[in-house]
């Protein structure tokens, strides 16, 4: 009985912390709800100033790490919009779907295997679930017909599959390599939900890496330890992970391993990124399809045959949201709860916040010109509005490394104060050299 | 006569250059044909492995300039897919047309203010022109009926009228402010065409500057300038671009000034970014529309209302299509032509490629050595294959500044020889001191 009140209190304890992000989220401007002036629109968020950056500052490193960073990946960015047959050949069009079912009393449609028996609404009987498609159609061009329809991609890997051929001719790139890809795709979803977790727009990261049949387990191994320092790296607690293997005849139709990378969310366990072993089922079934020649040739025996595949995939948004959870601590100070965002330097929307002690103009001064310096290296913010007091708060609530004040001091002594956000120590550095002082600390 | 055949004469040369890109693009690998091994789709066009990095480095650049490095700037990053109350608010979904004019004959489609009387395919009669709407539409969620119809952005501008009070609240921003975004529009367009400067899914970059009204002037005059400092930024000559005021009767309903900012393309002088005046048609347009107040108050003296809009609009896709074209060079040498793209260095896909003399295992080892020490640093090649004169055709042709040759003679003097692009000078740089070589001539 003490057992179920703590995992109760547990959870009520959870659920609170995730309330409590997405209202600093949203008072704090990094996501609040899309079109909200009309309304909104089922679960759709748009990033605000602050998880813009935060989210562009994930995809910049990825891109640095996993692409610049390397010999052996090379990045695209394709269309959108593909040639249907793409979706055809791929088989989403007909398996890319989720069991439907609707109340027969209140008519809200559920997923299938997120329900019970009765209407968790009004506890009506459902109908027998049909298969919903999750692709998004629309028309090319002025004609409305089964000619014009195309789809808005429901992930990124297919564009990697039908370049393949461009890429390998242009690159001569030799195996094992990779194809990276970041954008958005759309999912119909039945029931999106959790905040970011679930929406029908997202952002991928992705890559499809090519390697020779024999070597798929030592690449496969080798992608889930480079997936966990990038974990890592973001600052995830490796507590919160859990590597689901999935057995044989639950994964995809394509897949001979995958692993879920699954975190504990506020919400439950649930999935952040995956890495499948696609074999070669796409190129070949691109090839079959398509009639064009997708084989890779090894230069040195002409040895020739489809590569196979590792896909490991990283959802954008999923990350912008496990970077919020990790950072997230609540200390009290005299008395106070002090939020702040722990976030790792690197992922910080700013890094230095420039603070007048007052808004005269001696002092606006000295702080702009401080500002207008510190900005040729960092992502600045500058705010002379209210206490000082409640200006640390603020710049803690939004994960900002380090605070720099300037106060009436500053014009006899030509120094300023520098505070930390995780310690709140407060330095007294000289002006001309704080730049120098600050890359110490940020790099 | 002479003057006539001399035109004619220049335009085959700008054709002529128009196709010598596309192919450049598509052998080199910065631009291929969406979908090809599916036969492609209307003229959709996917970005490789060099022109993904070409885009990045604008659209990071752009951020750079126009976001980071201003205390009056921040970002968002809207749902792609919003409430259609925007898009009938805002006018898209009647207003938002171009005229469609259909063969009698073969029954090809065309714009009906690009064509002549008569049908350029067959000579046929053209219908009656009619407005066809211009934004993709699809279905949310598992009923394709209207109260489930929504849009595909055909435009950045609304999401960041519709999120200002949002902004304004998050980040208690004074005026004169702007909120910048970047990503993908789409626009059915009827007629697609000239690579990638007319294509139905684009990329925009955009911001609305909010001022008083009483300022409009300045400011708009402000952006102009910036506008040009940021194409001569990306290496436009002057001389291909014209500034084109839109007079009064032709401009958009919502704008009282408008600059179409036209460049020299080989196809024709057409146009690149826009600047214009939205004065508070927007805001004004969604507060009466959602009932919810956009107004912005001065704090220091009570004043209340609805800030003015100065919108400079980039395109991406023109950006890279103009900077490749402002980039191309041929150049005779030795009898031979060398193609160049004279790149800005911030551009360049690659900044630096090692190239060791051959596939020898001593010079791989000290040339992967060099590789993984730059990368450190800077956006590396490395290429083995054919001819070293040959690789530096490569180089010139997707503009790498620097070569980096690693040689016989390097396993004895530990140096290496570095070429410039632009002069084909060679020195000759100990390895301990590439990296500050490099540094210097890059930065």
């Amino acid at each position: 009985m003490d057992e179920e009140i703590k995992i109760c209190y547990n959870k009520l304890n959870l659920m609170d912390k995730m309330e409590k992000i997405i209202s600093l989220c949203k008072r704090r401007g990094f996501i609040f709800p899309g079109s909200e002036i009309y309304g909104g629109l089922a679960n759709s968020w748009d990033y605000g100033p602050l998880g813009v950056e935060l989210k562009k500052n994930i995809k910049d490193e990825w891109w640095e790490v996993f692409v610049r960073g390397r010999g052996d990946m090379i990045g695209i960015d394709a269309a959108l919009i593909m040639n249907s047959k793409v979706w055809e050949a791929s088989g989403h069009v007909k398996e890319f779907t989720d069991p439907l079912v609707e109340c027969k009393k209140c008519h809200q449609r559920f997923r299938a295997d997120q329900v019970g028996e009765k209407c968790s609404n009004c506890e009506g009987e459902f109908t027998k679930a049909k298969q919903f498609n999750l692709l998004f159609k629309t028309f090319l061009g002025p004609i409305e017909d089964a000619s014009a329809e195309v789809y808005l991609r429901g992930e990124l890997a297919q564009a990697m599959f039908v370049d393949f051929p461009n890429v390998l001719q242009t690159t001569r790139k030799k195996l094992p390599f990779g194809i990276a890809s970041q954008g958005r795709v759309f999912r119909n979803e039945i029931t999106p939900g959790n905040f970011i977790f679930r929406t029908r727009e997202f952002d991928l990261m992705e890559f499809e890496y090519f390697v020779r049949e024999d070597e798929w387990e030592k690449y496969f191994e080798y992608w889930l330890e480079e997936m966990k320092k990038w974990l890592s790296h973001i600052g995830v607690k490796k507590d919160y992970l859990h590597f689901h293997e999935i057995p044989d005849g639950e994964r995809a139709h394509y897949s001979k391993r995958t692993i879920d990378i699954e975190y504990d969310y506020p919400f439950g366990q649930k999935e952040l990124y995956g890495l499948a072993y696609r074999a070669d089922f796409d190129l070949k079934n691109h090839q079959e399809k398509s009639g064009h020649n997708l084989t890779y040739t090894d230069l040195e025996n002409g040895e020739n045959f489809l590569p196979h595949v590792i896909e490991p995939t990283f959802g954008v948004d999923r990350t912008v949201l496990v970077a919020l959870l990790e950072a997230y601590h609540e200390e009290e100070v005299g008395g106070e709860t002090r939020v702040i965002l722990k976030f790792p330097y690197w992922t910080a929307p700013y890094k230095v916040a420039i603070l007048p002690l007052s808004k005269k103009p001696e002092l606006s001064k000295v702080a702009e010109e401080i500002c207008e310096d510190l900005r040729q290296n960092f992502v600045c913010d500058y705010d002379d509005t209210q206490s000082i007091g409640k200006r640390y708060r603020r710049q803690d609530e939004i994960g900002t490394p380090y605070c720099v004040t300037v106060d009436f001091d500053t014009l006899n002594d030509q120094a300023v104060t520098v505070r930390d956000r995780d310690t709140m120590r407060q330095d007294r550095i000289e002006i001309k050299k704080l730049k120098e002082y600050l890359n110490g600390k940020l790099q």
